[in-house]
């Protein structure tokens, strides 16, 4: 579902031209932006690599510039670094800015901002769920976003013209759009995208500890490909996130005490039986991510 | 590295068309060899599909005949169907018979042969290390085990002109071979194979427990896909490797604790650095792997 309307604004800022800022970029561009897009990142490699995109009108490393001319700002740097960012638009933001983000974690981003503002009517936080093992602006791609879920957190106190354009800013780039609390949220990504990295890391450190690495194949490479994230950007996600990420944890705990009982006690048929539901728990999740992508 | 002729026997009998076998078929067709290949199985449908890739001179479901004028017969059913096919070897093999198989768990294979065979030297175990959630003659491909290590499981006393044409076979699809003990491999697949798919599966009931599945993406789709492999199968290799996976899961469960006292405890700095080193060791693996598919 697209707007009929493509996203439009006078001004967008993007801090952080990195992947996930610069696929926006790429691909507000390819559907027709006309507005001025400014990156803005501290690393000269980084601002190189985002200009050689050709998405961008302006790469600067000046903060407080950009955003004293932004009508908005896109908030696309590790998690740690947002609370610099919401004290640079406390300072210099115009009235009437509008500010989202990318963030992966969604109470922690409310937080930073409550710490900086004092009107959070017109920040509307956004977890468009998409990304790559990769980083950087190298690895951006217009249509990273297409067909993925993007969750926002909008509370009923929001700015109704700050919420259209957001909304209206994912749904140019093809996202399905969900709203929940900040809570809801991160409970969630804790199950479905936190916990599934810390499960990667850890079969990692057991072929470490028991061996095995020498006859691992495709099924191996693809349950520990999420151990390959950039760890810096992992652990700001874990810090922020620990309460939730400590529940799934407990769960997949009693799960593990499960599986062993199963393999000390079942037959064959017993756990044919267990993986016969849980596939299909699966298979029924899979078919309705392809309905909505396909809708 | 392929041999430097391609394997030939006079006629090789695949029992079990499905993914793996008719893949070797494919496979050696693909390469020249010009001896007959029949496929022996149960199901009218799987025998049709079969079929229909043109890779077998004949098809059928008589399996006491098609083993009394076998060269050298391929087991490529499941693990729980190896002691009947063993139990026929024994009763219509000919004199100099070369047996060997794609069992995932390789301890009991020897067991199943054991129970009845009374001379094991031409029986050559192996474990080509390659497969996909799919399963059935359809989804075979000539390339399926093309750069994909083989585990070989050879005793001393073995006859060598059993082991040398097992090698040509496997050095032909294009697998690299390892040599080790079967209690050896056991122990690494559980680590590498069966561990990240009960990992799978555990993500899975985890989030049918806790919720989160309308926001789960592309890493929770990886991390989830051996989860969707076939259960009957997955619960042979289970139930015949029932120690091997639970050291591993012991193992796994010591790494969950190590996780949630990093949670509890640890900085973002100090989380960082443990994965930091866990996704040094993923590289290294993936590297040496890399490495060896080119070589």
């Amino acid at each position: 579902m697209e707007p009929s309307t493509p996203f439009q604004t006078d001004s967008l800022v993007i801090v952080g031209p990195g992947l996930l800022g610069t696929s926006v970029a790429l691909g507000l561009r390819e559907r027709g932006f006309y507005g001025r897009i400014t990156g803005v990142g501290r690393r000269a490699e980084t601002l190189a690599q985002a200009r050689a995109t050709g998405a961008y009108d302006t790469l600067t490393d000046d903060l407080p510039a950009a955003i004293g001319q932004a009508s908005m700002v896109l908030i696309a740097v590790p998690l740690s670094g947002f609370r610099a960012v919401f004290e640079q638009i406390a300072l210099h933001g115009r009235p009437g800015l509008i500010v989202t983000d990318v963030g992966s974690t969604k109470a922690s981003v409310i937080a930073d901002a409550r710490a900086h503002l004092s009107d959070l009517t017109r920040v509307i936080g956004a977890h468009p769920m998409a990304g790559s093992e990769t980083s950087g602006p190298a690895g951006a791609r217009a249509d990273l976003f297409a067909g993925r879920p993007c969750v926002l957190t909008i509370a009923p106190t929001d700015a109704p013209d700050a919420v259209s354009a957001v909304e209206s800013l994912w749904l140019t780039l093809g996202m399905r759009l969900l709203r929940m609390s900040a809570e809801q949220h991160d409970e969630q990504v804790a199950v479905v995208s936190h916990m599934p990295h810390l499960a990667s890391v850890m079969l990692m450190m057991v072929a470490e500890k028991l061996g095995g690495l020498g006859v691992a194949s495709s099924g191996f490479r693809d349950t520990t490909r999420l151990a390959s994230s950039n760890p810096p950007m992992r652990a700001d996600i874990m810090d922020a996130n620990r309460a939730s990420i400590r529940k799934a944890l407990a769960s997949f705990r009693v799960a593990c005490d499960e599986m062993d009982a199963l393999l000390a006690d079942a037959d064959a048929d017993q756990i044919a039986g267990v993986l016969e539901r849980v596939r299909s728990a699966r298979e029924a999740w899979l078919a309705s991510t392809q309905k909505e992508t396909h809708a």
